[in-house]
């Protein structure tokens, strides 16, 4: 059976669960969310996920929602990405979830897909020091290591590089961050890798 | 052997641990962390959890970081606050961290603990914009439910409230969302149940 992914290209978040299948070698395919035009708010979605968010993960009767549950799901099915100690595992996820993706998707918005003139500096201001701050946290990290926990590959890296591939500015410099920049080498390196507008449909040149 | 949860009193991603171990009658003791006066980004506190965050649990040779982690590290041992759908709790979990507890808290912050004349007007405009929408997202799911996921209190409750007790004001009315006002209720009903500053050392009180 073939597993559905509500998603859209500029979602990092959508694109943690979209890698993880990919990579994990999964049957799946993505169904795209207008997101740009409201189709994650609209009735009909909010009938599927009622917190009105992508990705949203549907397999016969199941339906999962939030990026690391169905990474959770795809990596226990397949047996893959979960070697090493899960307790490290699921805290990078949830450090993922608040300082890393959680927030660079949001910074990531607000610099580029709100109207020019709407942009609230002050608060990009802020935010992108608390996104700088979390960044840093997770270069230090990986100094010294190939990947975020243990001697694999985890859904902890596939968490963590969610927002990291993509081109539109919002202040990250991969050469200033150079374990950062490295381990994303490393990732990219991975049989079945795609970059996030390879991987699922939408990008920003649908809209120019 | 006594766990012990580096903590404190205002910070409510410490209180889903503490209420946690609280309500499961989990032997622990809480160790007091001088957040407000840079305690959790010090060299001691960092050689313990390199994300420079508060809680951290320590119990013999195991240390735990990440407020959902520990969640679950305690609910595992104990067997409590699991029951029901596993997808269920962990989409709620993360929710949390991201779109709950983790806005919420920065919003409690910048509103209350930074001094008046440094407060960010326009972040602190766009962030409780944030965090009123996902307030009203978890309101809506209450409707008709008692607990956040199935018939009985788990650990969605648990980190969802994390920082809905707390008395300074950051926009949060209860009254105006009132299924989030009634299961607070249930879950301050809950044998053990004791407020953040009841349960932890440091209030705002100690720095009056």
């Amino acid at each position: 059976m073939t597993a559905k992914l509500y998603c859209f290209g500029e979602s990092g978040n959508a694109y943690k669960a979209a890698l993880t299948m990919a990579l994990a070698g999964y049957d799946w395919a993505p169904l795209w969310v207008d997101f740009f035009h409201g189709a994650s708010r609209s009735a009909d979605f909010l009938a599927i996920n009622e917190m009105g968010e992508a990705p949203v993960f549907v397999e016969g009767d199941l339906t999962l929602t939030q990026s690391c549950v169905i990474q959770l799901h795809v990596a226990e099915k397949t047996g893959k990405f979960l070697d090493g100690d899960r307790n490290e595992i699921l805290r990078w996820l949830f450090w993922d979830g608040q300082k890393g993706s959680g927030q660079q998707g949001a910074l990531r918005f607000l610099m580029n897909f709100v109207p020019e003139e709407k942009r609230p500096a002050e608060a990009i201001k802020w935010l992108s020091g608390r996104v700088m701050t979390a960044l840093g946290v997770l270069d230090r990290h990986l100094e010294g290591r190939n990947w975020v926990t243990g001697d694999a590959p985890t859904l902890a890296d596939l968490a963590c590089c969610g927002y990291l591939y993509y081109p539109e500015p919002w202040g990250f410099d991969r050469k200033a961050l150079p374990h950062i920049d490295r381990w994303l080498d490393r990732i990219a390196a991975l049989p079945g890798w795609k970059h996030p507008y390879d991987l699922m449909p939408g990008n920003p040149s649908d809209r120019a």
